[in-house]
């Protein structure tokens, strides 16, 4: 009986999630316990709404609350240029640097034998669909620069190549091993710039 | 145009609660976004049911989602020995070490002067009504061992000195400046066992 039911609940649910101990779950609990009421609901309702009317762009399959997205509803982008990317927080990323002005592709994960990620767990058949389609000038392959996201780079390179479409990979400015969702603005913008053909 | 409404909106609530910073109110929130809706339905009932549920007991001021609470409803309970503490959280810690058999008395908070919490914003004119009404024996002021908390100690045992019930003062075997939230059992079990009477 060391907390009660609806108590001991939330904790659990806080614990859940990424990142979270148990301690920090307890803080978590009380603070909302502590709300007011309105407060406590707008936070249940955040959770709600952005699970109810967040889905994937059919296109480029980054989050969205529309189909198509903003990015690829946008005319003044330009639709020649696609950047492949792992997960929608990429996406985010590069549109902090407010440099590139192309499209995206995201693949929702890299390939990963050791975790049993092949290529039909990712969003790779979308893409080569998108080409057939659409007029497109080059592909930038802006998966993470570790192993998996340069082998699935290096996959999805091989695998345009019959297409005659450029492919390049952004330059080894960020640091190997790191997670390009957390790159500074300028460091990305570096990488961008230098970008070479595979 | 970072982040899409909803997305911006759940990682600003998740930013407002305690010790989360704005990276981890983003990965909490596409975190969110990666779960199944039934899991992210769970999350903000577990907050609405939280907040409905759970209110303060009218004798002790615990949270509870009864009244009066488990605690003070319970016959096995030695009812002539309340301790007080200044928050919820700290009942819990005592009833993780499962020694102390008497009831408790929470006063949300302890007199800072500073921050503007005088008497009047502690539940200490509660603690004297119960007084009237039952027959106490021992009242343990187990309020944070940092300057506010022996202050409220000091000012309630003043209080107390008329009616001649023994008022005890937990011993200091807690580290000075620390949160009685985050003691460890022995700790805390040290601490119980060497309180002198003030």
């Amino acid at each position: 009986m060391q907390y009660i039911a609806p108590l001991a609940n939330l904790i659990e649910h806080f614990r859940a999630l990424p990142g979270i101990g148990q301690k920090t779950a307890v803080r978590l609990a009380y603070h909302v316990l502590d709300m007011d009421a309105a407060a406590a609901k707008s936070l249940a309702g955040a959770i709600l709404e952005a699970k109810e009317k967040i889905g994937y762009c059919s296109t480029c399959f980054n989050l969205s609350d529309r189909n198509p997205c903003a990015i690829c509803d946008d005319e003044k982008r330009d639709h020649s240029v696609i950047c492949v990317v792992e997960q929608p927080q990429d996406v985010a990323a590069m549109e902090r640097m407010h440099e590139y002005k192309g499209v995206y592709h995201v693949l929702h994960g890299a390939l990963s034998p050791l975790e049993g990620v092949g290529p039909d767990d990712l969003r790779i058949k979308e893409l080569l669909t998108r080409l057939y389609d659409t007029n497109v000038k080059e592909i930038i392959m802006a998966t993470n620069p570790n192993v998996e996201g340069e082998a699935t780079a290096m996959y999805i390179a091989k695998l345009l190549k019959p297409s005659g479409i450029k492919v390049t990979r952004i330059a080894h400015g960020l640091p190997i091993g790191g997670d390009l969702e957390y790159a500074d603005e300028v460091t990305l913008a570096k990488a961008m710039e230098n970008r070479r053909e595979i």
